[in-house]
């Protein structure tokens, strides 16, 4: 006879909530660098985050119940830092550096709750926004995108019978470790999990975080998740995001203060970290403006990591123009996180392989890549494009151009002002896949 | 914080034996219906059955270990038909039929223990005979069989890391599944399991009847193994094997005897079973030879289940002789049953469709291919061609020789009588795959 353990069914029947973010930590570890940062030279700005689904044919608030999203996002607002957690932020090393982070900061952190936010169903999408100080507001960018995406998937597989459910992630575990097994003809690659804002779910990024662990060895140098990285003694990995310069330019007094922006929070971020963490996202306003403008000793920082342009052309225009600052590419780093999969990891890992290093964050189609895999065919497990973005800076309206227009986010009179100042040279309209 | 069942863990660490059988129905349906023939018309034979493994490359007594196949025989041989297995097996209809086992036969049943064994490894294979009535012996052909190839799948995963495991049942369950996907184009398929004897393992072959009850519904008529039937309630399938031509010839006092031993299997048959139950096995010693000399009532049976000629031709050899009597083949049945996989059932289903019914056994390839799932690679899973046949039927040397001399079994004196007595007619040797 089968033993079943009467308390744990019990326990099962009575569950009120399977919360998908259990962990402050349960972030990408690219918002705690961002956050010290925030908390000692810009303590008092004021930033609102705000959903953006770009797949607008995906009717989210039709998908899910705002109840349960309402729930998710209460029950992670009910998190603290714990003890353990804290003392492993001290503790460890991140980037090959000790105390990364301050004591007066780790202080801080230990009352740090996420802040309130505001949530209504409009025509079909969720207006999901996080007003308040930008040291708290920035710190909802990953759990509300983690919590939108899950909550799609398992409204997409509830009802669902066990041997479907069965196949499913047999389908999806056979899938990845193929992609595993192509990757590992690349013996110089250099990988990363950037999966988890777009992740089916915690326990899938977390399976596959094992799987590249166990398939790729060495070569799969860590996690973007904190707490996964904490949790299977990996390294934590990435360096900061377009919500630097998209609010440093919002609060700009005039067009010169906003055409500097870009390289001030440079300017700022070597004033706080060094080595492998110089990596300058060049996007946000135009590759083509920014590197053309860019500050000489730009040329010294470690790398790029172009996020919006294809990454070969992306790629060749920075070692253009290292090469035209007298800078041997081989001794940089370019890090490709723009929608990466393994045909575009291993063509991009070929192009550049022995001129440049380079470094893949696999985002989505790691962690979300059921295409395929579901019994009941369909498109309800496909990834949506589904981002959360600074909407204002101190009720100045904040702005991406980036160098995909499809891409850009914000009130378009203010996208034609920045157009004015950083021009549109370069940026080229792709299809956003995800 | 994980909750580990104390009691489960401790249980786990001082388990003795994880038994591959668990039930004296975890069996061939045939076994029964033949057991119950012996029984009344043969009780005082003695019939010693003997492991062949054909796949000689495989050295079975270098990858088990002899003290694990003892234990498991010593265990089967402690089981005894439960209550409720002997209720259902009187309460339950078989193809159509109600009490398909008489009470007096049952309550012999209940009784019923298997036999002694004698086990020995030689030259790097396993001796192993089971002598004995043969109301005894027979019941050993399965639960030998299914030993001998999960503890052989037990010692190639020993030691394999809980990941590779993941990965590998993966994949068989995606591999299984886009089987399943092909066969459901099949609009008047009737398939069932026959894949006990082969298994990759018990609660393996479990899964591939529930994904044929799944993917198939009304397609998949039921399995061979009684024990899943009960469990799942599916229909148990099954009719007969060689063991009864072989045995009947053993015993033949002449040659004269020998060549209408075939015929009188079938008469005996027939006053035991009727209807769905009425399929000849043409193959013990040549189908030629079998359908040239067949009595003209067996062109009333249901149909013929040709197991060892490649199946298209197999099967127009008996439309042929079916036209030749009269017989609409439309109204008869073939069973398709030797050594099938996914593109044979495809070829043979569209080869037939609309000229006669068909029906398919799957077994080593449905419930033991793993082929290309390994993530070690290698073929330590790749299945091989093991039977156990009946040695001696009361002393004397039994034999079968096969549309295939390659599946030929006996002493090779014997075999020769045989083929003076049967003749050699469109026997053709072909590679024996699984």
């Amino acid at each position: 006879m089968p033993v079943t353990d009467i308390a744990t069914r019990t326990y099962d029947h009575g569950w009120r909530l399977d919360p998908i973010v259990r962990s402050l930590l349960d972030t990408d570890f690219y918002k705690l660098l961002m956050l010290q940062l925030i908390w000692r030279l810009h303590p008092d700005v004021q930033a609102t985050f705000s959903l953006i689904n770009r797949t607008r044919t995906v009717r989210l608030a039709d998908d899910i119940d705002e109840r349960e999203l309402r729930d998710q996002l209460d029950h992670a607002r009910s998190l603290r830092f714990a003890k353990k957690e804290l003392i492993w932020l001290a503790g460890n090393s991140f980037y090959g550096r000790q105390r990364m982070f301050e004591p007066a900061f780790l202080s801080w952190l230990a009352d740090f709750r996420l802040p309130d936010y505001e949530l209504r169903a409009v025509d079909g999408q969720f207006e999901l926004r996080f007003p308040g100080p930008w040291t708290h507001t920035t710190m909802w960018e990953i759990p509300a995108l983690a919590f939108v995406n899950e909550l799609r998937s398992r409204a997409a597989l509830k009802g669902r019978g066990r041997f479907e459910l069965d196949i499913l992630y047999a389908r999806a575990k056979a899938k990845l470790w193929e992609k595993v097994e192509r990757l590992r003809a690349l013996p110089d690659l250099v990988l990363s999990d950037f999966g988890t804002r777009r992740r089916h779910g915690f326990l899938w990024q977390r399976w596959c975080v094992e799987a590249l662990k166990e398939g790729l060895g060495d070569r799969f140098i860590g996690s973007s998740n904190v707490l996964l990285a904490m949790d299977a003694d990996l390294e934590a990995i990435g360096t900061n995001a377009h919500e630097l310069p998209m609010v440093l330019a919002a609060l700009a007094e005039d067009d010169a203060a906003l055409a500097a922006a870009p390289y001030r929070v440079l300017a700022e971020w070597q004033t706080q970290y060094d080595g492998n963490l110089l990596i300058a996202l060049p996007d946000a306003f135009g590759t083509t403006a920014f590197l053309a403008d860019a500050p000489a000793w730009l040329a010294d920082w470690t790398g790029f990591r172009p996020d919006s342009s294809p990454p070969i052309e992306g790629g060749e225009q920075i070692i253009a123009w290292w090469r035209a600052r007298g800078v041997d590419p081989a001794t940089r780093l370019l890090i490709f996180s723009d929608g990466m999969d393994v045909d575009t990891i291993e063509r991009t890992y070929r192009h550049f392989h022995g001129r440049v290093r380079t470094s893949f964050g696999w985002g989505t189609n790691l962690t979300n890549d059921f295409r395929g895999c579901d019994p009941a065919g369909g498109a309800a497990l496909a990834p949506i494009s589904l981002v959360a973005k600074v909407l204002t800076a101190n009720g100045r309206p904040a702005v991406k151009l980036s160098d995909n227009p499809a891409k850009a986010t914000g009130d378009p009179a203010e996208i034609a002002r920045y157009l004015r100042v950083f021009g549109d040279s370069g940026r080229v309209a792709q299809p956003v896949m995800v």
